[in-house]
């Protein structure tokens, strides 16, 4: 059995208790929530729980092995960090932290102490996501674009901006789809709400590679948008996350050239582009629920000392990414260079 | 009787033809074509009208008021200079010219000899735009966004990037329904056939208010999408062209601050966002076919020394827009400031 | 405090239980099932309630006020009558019975004890409907159609036919919203798995007026559809009840009659008919659960000797049509009237 | 060359002009319509073709090989039983007659002549009617159910109901793709406009086997709608013809029955039902205009004496069930049984 307390009972710990609640070899000993307001109905759910507002409570229960924290990014940081110190595994919401200093360092504590940490990363744990990393690394061909809406109105978040909330999806998703990292990045974005962080940006991300990534976000739109097209020499994918049964639609279409001899009367400049539209098809897709399977998967990895597939690197890849956008944004969208990849032993 | 005669019978000219047929004070008199095995079904269609493949002898005849000029981009300054030069009025298809001096030029000589000029940009004489038009003016507050996804496979073109053939539409939309012109833009862009201009590109454009404007073209598309989302402080707009016959709607949503003093406990940069989410109303649209309405005002406008809505310094202020889309492209998407627009006399 | 028994801890049971749960002034104090395996969870989450095989502990618990029936509908009556027989008021899933004389004899045993019946007809406290009986009451003119389809793949019962599963639904929306009871019935459905009731129906339901009402329901469709249109003289709706935040539309459609006197050459007979294509909105929908809101007025009417909306009488006419619609089934679509409906005291 | 003629250059006699014009075989020589306003912009496009207000002229041409008849439907059998007298073959517009009883004689009049007798039944010649065909005969299994909504607002007729409008393509879809013919038929409708024909109405075709179809065809609908589903035991497919690039999508569904032995405690008939859900594909389509294809077809057929697709038969089978839902309609939806097929020499 694997002790488990969640920290932070807001919008997401609800979903992190029901989840682990069912997993049979989690011992869900605590929840821990500076809002005791929010914890009622737990209690009346889920009374074996312990409920409290001291994190250190959590902390000092010897059959705690790891804690999932679920709180304001901002504090990400300092309370991973924390449990690492006392020798607890951690599974961190998105983004793992506010700076990938902080990532380096936590990532280099667990390693320290041989602890786990994990980031909540929940769509690569979609069927709709890992359908679409085995077709655009089997069936595309080159991969020319990656283009993704995440628009919708609201949840504005006070301290951070709509790319810390929503772009994180998507980059969270290309980190594991993709066969390539980005080299560099540009954004844009307002603010239209003064005193608030930007609610609307795009993203640009720069590949050594004729792949070319395009993230639009945005909090105040008028109806609700979760739609990556991927282009590829080969094949083309929509990936609508709204859509019930058919989230991914695999069109069979691109352009052929011609590299015959220019007719008469042609410039020599002159190909001749045709264009190639084949069936579609919408493949079936596994439907369990992606946070079950995502705990289910950390667990096993505090079990047996393995590395979940969103481990703190994807987490700090991530947040890497984040900050040169912010920088990029606070530059009117100048192109910001991501430094090489750190490795970690 | 206004006489004409239509330049270029390859993908738009036979549509001109069309529609300048049905116009009662239309004398249509010429379509010259260099490749005149296109002009075969038209010599069956309208017996009435000389085909050439020589432009002088359009210029040449004496009845002729006007010409249209639906050619490849890089020949339009030629062509309509020629017109102007010979005392006729010129309709040129979009993008009026591909430098902004060659604009200037033709301007300058329609002033000089008291000839119109206008540019076809068809979509602002659609009902979709009109009403568009109205609604930011009218409805919207104050202008947060305009956003403009125009993608589909092909058609792609030898000469210009996808940014000519496609995003000049959303940069004439946008010329006709905002209150403002941009001061900057950046553009970043990709070509993934060998030879061939940029068949993606994202161009920002940068005002000196709070709107912030965006367009996405792409050739290589799976599927065709034509959806603009405008958002403004009172309403947000969705137009989708796609759309049979419910393009524009119009949604009663945003956000609202909440200027109360902060809760006990709450830290006082936390205000309060809320959401209105109101009625959505699509209104009825206008259906007459907006190139036939397009021509009748360019028509009027040669009767009557008017000026057109969409007249040479519209077509200018485009490709300003363009060319330093370009020149950002070819910078990897540095801003490139938009120089002062000129005045005309 | 009214003191609660839930009946049955299938695929329903848990949500009443669940909001059961949530109104302050339930004390939730029984559920029961035969298939105790089903209530591990339950006894888990809620343990303050108590779990029994045994249907008589619940009615002989003097706490106890009402019970919810969530089981097979074969076993509703029964079950409905010892409950009023002990004195419970009682909430039953729909539809109420499995026969007309059934809900009749539970309506008059309630009526005679002064207990409270109500029939689960979930969908009449959706925000949708809701507006819809708004609307059609209201703005639509004279009512000249509703239209159902109701279909997708499952969830095939066993012991009642498509229509008692799904077609009940739309039955009980239109007991609610329209303004006209039925006067006869006529139905054609089939089965397509051998010894299973039939999967696909078609409803015809005949009123003493214009209107004209016909529902589909299957159980073996590729896709799911929850679309009804409802045409009145002078608007038009659209009902999708998939859509997610644009359930209702209304059309301002229609068709106007020239009365004027015939043009010369034409017959007498030949009326103009125009077309009225208007403004299309869709207005802003309450997006209560339905349930939650359900139950508490049940409980309210338990309280205070109140009438719900869907009281036994509006299960009873629903049950009527099934009835007929099933008898009208096995006579290859014969018409079959409806009996005038019983008045009760 | 077949000499052809047109007679009727109403809503659909363009179409058929623009057509034939296209086809190299054919020697479009007259162009016959009554109201003679009609033909001015018919005299300015197609200055070789002959106009005239008199059938006879057409039919004492010796170089005329055919008429096309696209007049309404209570003049077809006058017209073409005129033309087949004057040894000329006929094209007629859908449905072929206002009787079985006419459609018969101009049958036996072809046949007597050795002239070819055609109905336009346009869309069986459509990309995706092709396909759809193909489908249910190769892939579908057991054929389940078609069931058609073809619904829009307009264009009423004044001399029939909306089924011979609109259902009429239905009919001659089921006829063409299905390998069976219905046994009798039931239908239902309502006229809203008093003195019109039915402007809804529902049909129920009744086969000896497991199939099962219906159509719902209305001209007071909101929106418009044509869309089929058609159900097999293998597979289902929806034909969506308002989709632009995606109008068939077959669905691998389907139920799965458990053949084993009931499990403990469970009733001998209680089967277990499965759902079987698996990849959805569209194949891409033909996009040729079927009214070309169509028209080639015919003019093919006169030249080798060959039967097209949609022969008198086919028209004379479409005519058969809508007489019979007519009847059926009369008497609120009786079932009407259709005499076996005639056979034909």
């Amino acid at each position: 059995m694997i002790g488990f307390g969640v920290i932070g009972y807001g919008y997401w710990g609800p979903n992190l208790v029901r989840n682990l609640a069912e997993i049979p070899s989690v011992d869900l000993r605590w929840v821990c929530d500076l809002q005791t307001e929010r914890l009622g109905r737990l209690r009346q759910r889920y009374p074996a729980v312990n409920i409290t507002e001291e994190f250190e409570l959590v902390l000092n229960d010897p059959k705690v092995d790891a804690v999932a924290i679920a709180t304001p990014v901002s504090s990400h940081f300092a309370l991973a960090m924390q449990a690492l110190k006392a020798g607890k595994s951690v599974f961190v919401e998105k983004p793992i932290t506010s700076t990938s200093e902080q990532a380096e360092r936590l990532i280099e504590e667990a390693d320290k102490r041989g602890l786990t940490i994990a980031v909540d990363h929940t769509f690569i744990h979609t069927g709709a996501v890992k359908k679409l990393r085995e077709l655009i690394r089997k069936d595309l061909g080159e991969v020319y674009y990656y283009d993704s809406v995440r628009v919708n109105l609201g949840m504005f978040q006070r301290d951070v901006s709509v790319m810390w909330d929503l772009a994180v999806h998507d980059l969270s998703i290309m980190d594991y789809v993709l066969d390539a990292h980005p080299r560099a990045v540009s954004a844009t974005g307002m603010s239209h709400i003064a005193g608030s962080p930007e609610n609307i940006a795009y993203l640009n991300l720069h590949f050594d590679c004729k792949l070319m990534a395009h993230v639009h976000v945005n909090w105040l739109a008028p109806v609700k948008v979760r739609r990556t097209l991927v282009g590829g020499s080969n094949k083309m994918i929509v990936y609508d996350d709204l859509e019930t049964s058919e989230k991914i639609k695999v069109y069979d279409r691109g352009v052929t050239i011609d590299p015959m001899s220019p007719k008469a009367g042609e410039r020599l400049n002159q190909m001749r582009i045709g264009y190639r539209a084949g069936d579609m098809f919408a493949p079936q897709l596994d439907v369990t629920e992606a946070l079950g399977a995502e705990l289910a998967e950390f667990v096993a990895c505090v079990q047996h000392g393995t590395k979940p597939i969103a481990d703190g690197e994807a987490g700090l890849r991530v947040v890497r990414i984040l900050e040169a956008a912010t920088q990029s944004m606070a530059k009117g969208g100048a192109l910001v260079e991501l430094a090489p990849e750190r490795v970690f032993a």
